[in-house]
């Protein structure tokens, strides 16, 4: 396509070029036809010729991969199966079994979960028969299996692509095709000790893949809404009030302000009181703190989720994971199907993005950036969710967490790495007969396209 | 929504019932209203209830996977897992390395690829941008990374779901969304050696899953179009008739006969010289056998096509494989882009089909049947596929070897060996803690969920 723009732009210059020659040359006439009117019957033919795509009037088919997608060749597939090696082991020492469902779901399963990023989901087109959507998470296919199965108590991992309709930026590993690792836990427990384990797994997982320094910030849902209660967000605006509080770690507090009170029509009052909660950060002294603040003890809601994520640090020290792990009531996520604690892992040393375009325009070449990626991990309690599939209603308590971004991982996993992973196929000489001339040819053979490598 | 027709169908039956009533009732009236009357208003408040959707009147949410899809569980996969170990294990053996495509492509990518067959591809819908359908197979999508990537010599596998919108039948394994292993040896080589490796590899494989006894019948595109033209077959309809001859493992000799005279326009007499050749079986002797038939020796392409028919089973005889491949003229295999050897593996015992309704009714309820079931593996070669995406042509000569009916080979691999399969998850002890109340309890929550299994 950019090929034949190109030839059409020339194409286009070549005809303007004649025009302007046009008043000069027109003097210069031989046996009734102008040197003007050549020119014109050659520009027109190129532009046909163009029309037609190129040198030899072929079709030009466009060899690519769908926007925001990627193959992986044999070294990338020997770098992911390290990493999910290693996060599928931590699965299973926690003592997850797996499942797998469908890469699409009804339409109407996915409705209504996922609050403003619904817009970003792949429909498939009515052929007849069902309205059917590529799953956007892994977590709502979860809730509709465990509703679907009456289960109510189960570890299960899933490792699987999802798919977005985002904006990609693939230096930095985003891309509308990407794997999920997901590990969630459903059941009733006592208070915290299911959530407290999440975050231990993500510990060990970002620990053992040795991507560099990370933290993981810890939030409560319930705090955020008790917050936007006493701050005087009236009731229908805190989701997208939550949604703006979202965008901290990419924009700053101004601007976070500008959204709440130009777009989303809250009091310049209201947005700077929760400018003031949401720069706080801390540990279990915080949760105690805003246990004794005056305005936040107001709200019931908020005092439950304060004191779960006092519960939650005392388990944290238990593990001895308190190090990488903040509370920061900046921390809101986006999806919709939260009802507890949630929380985000993100990498604190800036990477190198590689942005390799060989693929795209024939040529090998790469340039180098320094980026800083967001989350690499997140998840938080859903007991909603489970409910909302089961025909009466029934509630199923259940957390999750789920390694994101992992196009960012394997980037980093590889870039932290020297030398390239040579353990990723192996030859046997078992196959090997000895029989004469065609078991001689196929040694030959054998020997050939072992060389190649 | 079985519910709901029910409720239906009774509320249909009462008015029915009414009407038969109001002869003998519509006699004792009471004050101005008939009994009959009576009846009739709460048939029709009936039917109004029943439209409203059961006894709440609240919108019921279908629960359930799309069409001809389903979910696995936790035991199940240990199942998938291990057979696929298997697989692995001896693509590996083999020399492959593995590589992972996007699981949509550009529409344009698929187009013109699969014949009859590519009225089952899933498009997605158009939601501005490109226009992206589901992959039908493993092998285009690979054509396209070698054409990508100009690449001209590579021994791969894959591992991956494919989709196709074709009449699901689960009994047999048959599903819209079904996994495929592909191995595939593209490059130059001496004759039939990647053709045999790859039927050498699906022997293997067939051979350690244990699922009961095999046949790999073998053909060549070459030998079936040199026959076609031999009996009469217009050229042009080559390609057609080669679909009605690849149903002959479905439909007798007399209605595929019946096909081709009738729908296709072939002579019969045209059609009754194909059927004394598809009726041909044997090995390396049959080959010998028709390259001195008179009729299928004037076509030089069957002539090319026999030669290497017998090349391929002294390779096969080398690797000790013969007892399990018998060459057979019938077989046509569907998909367009073959250009040589063709073949496919079924299983000649009939398996068990057992039917779980309990997901669907809520009840639990499984009843069983014998069944036969199609083809477990297939491939051939295919020289032209690549070409099709180089842009200036060039062909990398290539043999696919396809482990299909996954679901299928589950079901049989689950049902020949006895007791469930209980290794695939251990439980780590390491994470227990030693210090007081809160580690009594996660103790006592481990125990909790270790216990419910």
């Amino acid at each position: 396509i950019n090929m034949l723009a190109m030839i059409c732009v020339r194409s286009c210059a070549a005809v303007m070029g004649c025009r302007a020659a046009t008043c000069v040359r027109s003097v210069h006439s031989f046996s009734g036809i102008t040197v003007a009117q050549i020119d014109e019957e050659v520009a027109k033919l190129l532009e046909l010729k163009a029309r037609l795509g190129g040198d030899d009037g072929k079709h030009q088919f466009v060899l690519k991969t769908a926007k925001g997608t990627r193959d992986y060749n044999p070294k990338q597939m020997a770098i992911r199966e390290k990493v999910f090696n290693t996060i599928i082991s931590c699965f299973k020492r926690h003592g997850a079994e797996t499942i797998d469902t469908p890469v699409f779901e009804l339409k109407e399963t996915l409705t209504g979960k996922y609050g403003e990023d619904s817009k970003l989901i792949y429909d498939l087109k009515d052929q007849g028969g069902e309205l059917l959507s590529l799953r956007y998470d892994l977590t709502v296919p979860f809730a509709r299996y465990l509703a679907m199965n009456k289960i109510t108590n189960i570890k299960r991992y899933h490792i699987a692509k999802v798919y977005r309709r985002d904006n990609p930026a693939m230096t930095r590993g985003r891309y509308r095709e990407f794997y999920q690792c997901d590990f969630d836990i459903a059941g009733q427990y006592d208070a915290m000790i299911p959530d407290a384990e999440c975050l231990k797994i993500v510990y060990e997982i970002l620990h053992e893949l040795d991507l560099g320094d990370f933290r993981i910030k810890v939030n409560d849902r319930r705090i955020l809404d008790g917050m936007f209660a006493v701050c005087g967000v009236p009731d229908d605006k805190f989701r997208t009030i939550c949604s703006t509080v979202d965008k901290l770690d990419k924009m700053s507090w101004e601007d976070v302000k500008k959204e709440m009170v130009n777009e989303k029509g809250l009091s310049e009052q209201a947005a700077d009181q929760i400018g003031e909660y949401v720069s706080m950060q801390g540990g279990m002294d915080l949760a105690e703190h805003l246990l004794q603040d005056q305005k936040m003890s107001q709200s019931k809601q908020a005092c439950a989720g304060l004191s779960d994520i006092k519960l939650l640090f005392s388990y944290l020290q238990l593990f001895q994971v308190t190090d990488k792990v903040v509370f920061d009531l900046s921390l809101a996520r986006g999806l919709d199907y939260y009802t507890g604690v949630i929380y985000e892992a993100v990498l604190t040393q800036a990477g190198v993005a590689s942005v390799t375009t060989e693929a795209q325009n024939g040529a090998p070449g790469s340039t180098e950036e320094s980026v800083s990626v967001g989350s690499v991990a997140g998840g938080g309690r859903y007991d909603g969710l489970v409910g909302m599939f089961d025909p009466k209603g029934r509630k199923v308590p259940c957390v999750t967490s789920t390694q994101t971004n992992i196009g960012w991982v394997l980037l980093r996993f590889q870039q932290r790495r020297s030398g390239p992973q040579r353990t990723y196929w192996r030859r046997d000489s078992n196959s090997l007969q000895s029989c004469g001339m065609l078991a001689l040819r196929y040694v030959l053979y054998s020997l050939h396209s072992y060389s190649e490598r």
